[in-house]
């Protein structure tokens, strides 16, 4: 089981922290943005006597309640097309577990989150990673790509639209190219739409809105990101596939039921007001605008404009991103600061790919991104230094 | 992967409900206990403005305070030897998947709690039941059939104590035993103590106080039973073998965090009074009492007594355990009532065992259970007088 890469600087971040070192935490895809008050409060204004076990699927009222929501996304479900999940990550376990046998193979575009390794991991699948590239901003890679990828063990492919590491929107002709793939060769599309509602250029062309393919698309969401609220743990998997539902609902039922609270607050969430996500996502667009400004602006530094999500990668001149945010943190600071960021290397499934690279959620508001970014600016200037004497 | 024998028939309790016909649920180990107030409240009144990802092995002040909870039932841990899991049976998954192989076999006496059957599915390892019997209330096998079942491959014991389905506690003598096999064998012992505090007849050995093997000894736990938050979904996954909880993190960290809301609960439930166990041990005794004794007095039924958790185990006089929990849902009502138990069969792994037993869970309180028992009273009559003109 891979350590997870988005993690596994945590003690060394805990290390700083303990010597008074105010640590930016860019490394990790946990919003500032407040929970929206009223979801917060239908939790504390719950009435019930027994916190019990929901139904392995989830409530019903909430799923119905998700029904509503999709519809204005132009996603068309019912509500026994829905099982809640332990979070997206639950989602993503769970079809693995059912549409792939061990020693299935999986494509997923790299970089990717590297969260799948793990589960794939789990599930005993192999993961076959085709390349995308900063140079191209992260785009789908060609269709040959895939092509060369393809072996009669492949199942499924996985795509993360808005992209988690890379903030790539894929454009509806980029989604109609995979489902001719999914379509020619009999593949399931897992679709991660963790970051659905924040895309700044361009928009959202679900995997659920390509037509022809109902059996093939697996919906892997979660409320998680879309409200501010990661802690709920409160996920969905969505498919109008029957066989695949009922072999789901087996996994479901075997950890028992997903989290009762959350569901209470992902229930209340679909009525927040319609402007809601137009308010976030101005003040994510701000934050990437001054974070993606900032890194370009750095010598050396080159970071594509990220369509969507909350991420932006960014090559450094450096020889080891690995070694570099660790450095950042047991051993620089900068007026009592440093920044915390995820080397890309574990976001590639190709060993020696993005050795340079870091991922950055802009997660923080604006001033703590600029205050960070000094800090990565004053950092990248003394790594360079320091190195000459080594 | 297994359906759960536990939750299968759930379809046909949603129709007799929409019939009109109330359902006693002893199917199910959902009590109807309130959730402390005190423990609720908390978070209620928990103040944040970010509902955000807690540490991947849970917050820090909770897994503290838990240490304290386990001082006081003798366990001696300390906070890093804890992790926090997505209910228990996320322990036990992380368990099954952390310290074994895929093809790797784990012994559990049956009848067992059918889900272990869906985690070792997904950790893709092998099951090797041995077999306890009704007729001894369940005691744990001789150490001969142990001995038997133990091959290269074998690499862990589940022992779920007090036990569900079968209600059995473990004499300290039954512990001693699997200390020396797990000892001779250099086993995991993977003890699920979900019913800890529930225990009428004797005291609890935990695995946790045999002395010698700490690297052996995985403690799987849940809040869910202990202070009736079954909702909540939190749980625990304890070891003192470092290499094993370094293992787990992984997964741990590849689904990010357990549920931040219960974990509020869960820290608030280690400061109830001293007496909060005292209270619900009272009124689960009652309802044991009640119920072995109402089964005891049906023609052909034979309830052993159990000693802890809330679950009896019952023979019928059925030839079919399945078809008879099936027919009390979809063709018998009385007074326009019906009860739900959970066919024994799902329970054990050994294909043909249980087939004329059932598990009932005493989790309603005494009047619910003597209306439920006067159904399944006339219900075992007719059914009997139906049989003749099959």
């Amino acid at each position: 089981m891979p350590a997870s890469p988005i993690r596994k600087l945590v003690p060394y971040s805990e290390d700083a922290k303990k010597k008074g070192i105010k640590v930016y935490h860019l490394n990790i895809g946990q919003p500032d943005i407040e929970t929206p008050r009223q979801i917060l409060d239908a939790v504390r204004h719950a009435d019930f006597k027994v916190l019990e076990y929901s139904h392995s699927a989830g409530n019903e009222s909430y799923r119905k309640k998700l029904v509503e929501y999709y519809k204005r996304v132009g996603i068309d479900v019912s509500y026994d097309q829905i099982i809640i999940t332990t979070g997206g990550s639950e989602a993503i376990l769970f079809g693995m577990m059912a549409c792939l046998d061990a020693g299935d193979e999986i494509i997923i575009p790299e970089p990717f989150y590297a969260n799948y390794n793990g589960f794939a991991v789990e599930a005993g699948v192999t993961v076959k990673p085709i390349t995308s590239s900063i140079e191209t901003g992260f785009a789908l890679p060609p269709i040959e790509d895939f092509e060369k990828a393809i072996t009669p063990k492949t199942k499924a492919i996985v795509l993360c639209n808005p992209n988690n590491p890379t903030g790539y929107l894929y454009s509806s002709a980029e989604m109609e190219i995979l489902k001719q793939i999914v379509l020619k060769h009999n593949l399931y599309l897992f679709a991660d739409e963790a970051y659905r509602e924040f895309c700044y250029s361009g928009v959202h062309t679900s995997a659920m809105h390509l037509t022809g393919i109902d059996d093939n698309v697996i919906l892997m969401d979660t409320i998680s990101k879309r409200y501010s609220a990661c802690g709920g743990r409160i996920g969905a998997f969505v498919t109008k596939n029957k066989k695949v539902l009922d072999t789901v609902m087996k996994f479901a039922q075997a950890r028992l039921s997903p989290p009762s609270y959350a569901q209470i607050l992902g229930e209340a969430a679909v009525d927040l007001p319609a402007n809601y996500f137009d308010t976030t996502k101005a003040e994510y667009k701000k934050r990437r605008d001054t974070i993606v400004k900032r890194l370009n602006a750095m010598p050396g530094v080159f970071c594509p404009n990220p369509g969507g999500a909350f991420y932006a990668m960014a090559k450094l001149p450096v020889d080891d991103a690995d070694e570099f945010c660790q450095w950042l943190l047991d051993s620089f600071s900068y007026k009592k600061q440093t920044v915390m960021l995820a080397p890309a290397s574990g976001f590639y499934s190709t060993l020696g790919l993005g050795k340079d690279e870091v991922r950055l959620a802009y997660v923080l508001n604006t001033d703590a991104i600029n205050s960070a970014m000094d800090c990565l600016e004053k950092a990248l200037e003394e790594y360079a230094s320091r190195s000459q004497f080594l």
